[in-house]
């Protein structure tokens, strides 16, 4: 290559900001800082106040000792906490090891060691698996308790609760240990169906560019608000957790996927938007007629993995709800290819529509697939 | 950092595929072959078609001698051998250089030497600048002519024209020669206000970032038809000719920014979206009532630098075309910064929410400023 080219570009990439989807946060807490980015049951948190706690907790994390490269995990329902280590925990440069809450004592232990567990969140509804699973583990984890107000309450296990903790924070704290986009974010375990659970690390780069992917298939914005159905230990809830903030919406946690507190929280908070497995649709079918006539009006939803049959696709599109099908898998930090729909498929039957939704389509629009 | 991230990323950052937005042609004509990726006076251009093009125009560059890090030069109105020059000038690993067509011959020579060009597409409506600034030149680049069917003519310099360069070419060219993100993609020049032009390299991953920002700020999609009356030499028209093919949108090429053609063309082909600077509105605003009355609804217009009057945003926002007021510079590839537009303005006097638009706002939402 030309010498012009070559020196003028190794000068930039050599002083490159990283690319990570940590650096959202900041952006919306100086753009609204006083819009409510997290509900959860009575609480509503702005983005200055979120700004703030996540800020807390990385401070808090870095005296109690925390390094970059150390294994923060968390066993938690979706909670407004949940959503800080998304934050609070990369931004020590350590990496946020988010378990399954539906996995048994020996497959949390084995994770634990596996992943070399440094500090243990653990929302107090799961302690007793919880202290069969730290029994069975080689290592010592710092454990901070999460004793959620709208949870069922539980055993603490650890040294402090988690309020307690971001207490210890400082809010002003401004450091920044990401160096490289290619650091570890987070570590994710498939479920291991075929032996133990295998890890998968996300790199703040690919976070960055999948939690940005969304918008192009499935478009959210600072009107948005967006339902917490799908799991945030999956795929780290398919990266939504940073997409939403980055456009500046609002995220609506619940504790339960249970079909009266979803359609509730759908009707209460003006949902528009929410990710899940098609049994989710399913629940929401089988709801009260009575509740679903009170749903607001063109909620997005997106389900990846097996196609709903087209009986649900139809019902729930007759509900005014509009299905986006993809699919992914955690090695890709969840949905890479969507069923991309074309409107000259609205003309189709029932039949043919709910087959041609149910196609896994074609890959995102951001992805590089370097055939030319 | 531990030593289980660290290796497991390094592998994969050395397998990982280059940033750029030439890939995003390939998509969109995978997934929308059919559709008008194109359209130019009486020639629509199907995302096929405009893909084979960009093939074979890569590939007649190589068997014409073009090598990586060379520099393709264009002097030309916008239209579509412009946009095809945005995928297969870069695709060659060569460097795209945009002349502005309203620079004098001394600039254009400047510009050529220092770029130290090696090849010069240059539509032949420029044919008598461009022959002075050949003279003037030291470089002896190899020399293509546009004959545009919707231009004025003019005479030939060079040693072929457009279209037999095409012919030269192979449509299943599948050669890739971009292997580094971070290598250049296009050179622009400043206008040179206080002396020469000054050149800005711009790196594949930069426009990969950039062009895909602005769907943050101002979302286009498969449905937008988008009228070109930005320059596309100007910051490569704001990387607007990578961002709406990756969303599968149609251009809408326009040779000259004059408020019948303009008019016109957005009655004719249901803009949806343009850019441009505060003066094309004026212009729109001076245009036939009875034309004004046939403009598409809800038009988006960009426009970006010094924010148009309070008089001027009224009156085309009474037109119902919705302003996004930006600001940018050629330094960082067009528009950086937005005014992000908040509801609760919706209530204030036609002054003050002028005054609002006017501000040039809030980095955009994909950028990373380092303070966390």
């Amino acid at each position: 290559m030309s010498n012009i080219y070559s020196q003028s570009l190794d000068k930039i990439a050599a002083n490159s900001q990283p690319l990570t989807p940590i650096n959202f946060l900041n952006r919306s807490a100086d753009v609204y800082p006083d819009k409510i980015a997290i509900i959860h049951g009575k609480q509503k948190i702005t983005y200055q106040q979120y700004h703030k706690n996540v800020r807390r907790l990385a401070s808090s994390l870095i005296k109690n000792g925390v390094n970059p490269g150390q294994t923060v995990s968390i066993m938690a329902a979706n909670i407004p906490a949940f959503l800080d280590a998304h934050y609070g925990v990369p931004l020590t440069g350590a990496v946020l090891n988010a378990i399954n809450i539906r996995l048994d004592a020996e497959n949390i232990a084995f994770i634990l060691d596996h992943a070399e567990c440094d500090v243990l969140f653990t929302d107090t509804a799961f302690s007793s698996v919880i202290k069969q699973a730290l029994a069975l583990s080689k290592r010592n984890p710092l454990v901070i308790d999460i004793d959620d107000p709208e949870g069922p309450g539980g055993e603490r296990l650890g040294v402090m609760e988690y309020q307690e903790l971001l207490a210890q924070g400082d809010e002003n704290f401004t450091g920044s240990l990401i160096h490289d986009e290619w650091q570890a974010l987070a570590l994710n375990y498939t479920s291991g169906t075929t032996g133990n659970p295998k890890g998968v690390v996300y790199s703040h780069r690919g976070a960055y560019l999948n939690s940005l992917g969304h918008n192009f298939v499935w478009p959210t914005d600072s009107k948005t608000n967006y339902l917490w159905t799908l799991p945030m230990f999956h795929c780290n809830g398919w990266c939504f957790p940073w997409t939403i903030v980055a456009v500046g919406g609002t995220q609506i946690c619940l504790r339960q996927v249970e079909v009266g507190a979803i359609v509730n929280a759908m009707i209460e908070h003006k949902v528009s938007h929410f990710c899940g497995a098609p049994i989710v649709l399913n629940m929401i079918l089988n709801a009260d007629e009575s509740l679903l006539a009170q749903l607001p009006k063109n909620i997005k939803a997106m389900t990846a993995g097996a196609p709903p049959p087209a009986a649900v696709i139809k019902g729930i599109e007759n509900l005014g709800i509009e299905i986006t099908q993809s699919y992914g898998l955690t090695e890709v930090y969840g949905p890479c290819v969507v069923s991309e729909w074309k409107d000259e498929w609205n003309e189709r039957s029932d039949d043919e529509r709910a087959a041609l939704k149910a196609r896994q389509g074609v890959r995102y629009t951001n992805y590089i697939k370097f055939v030319i």
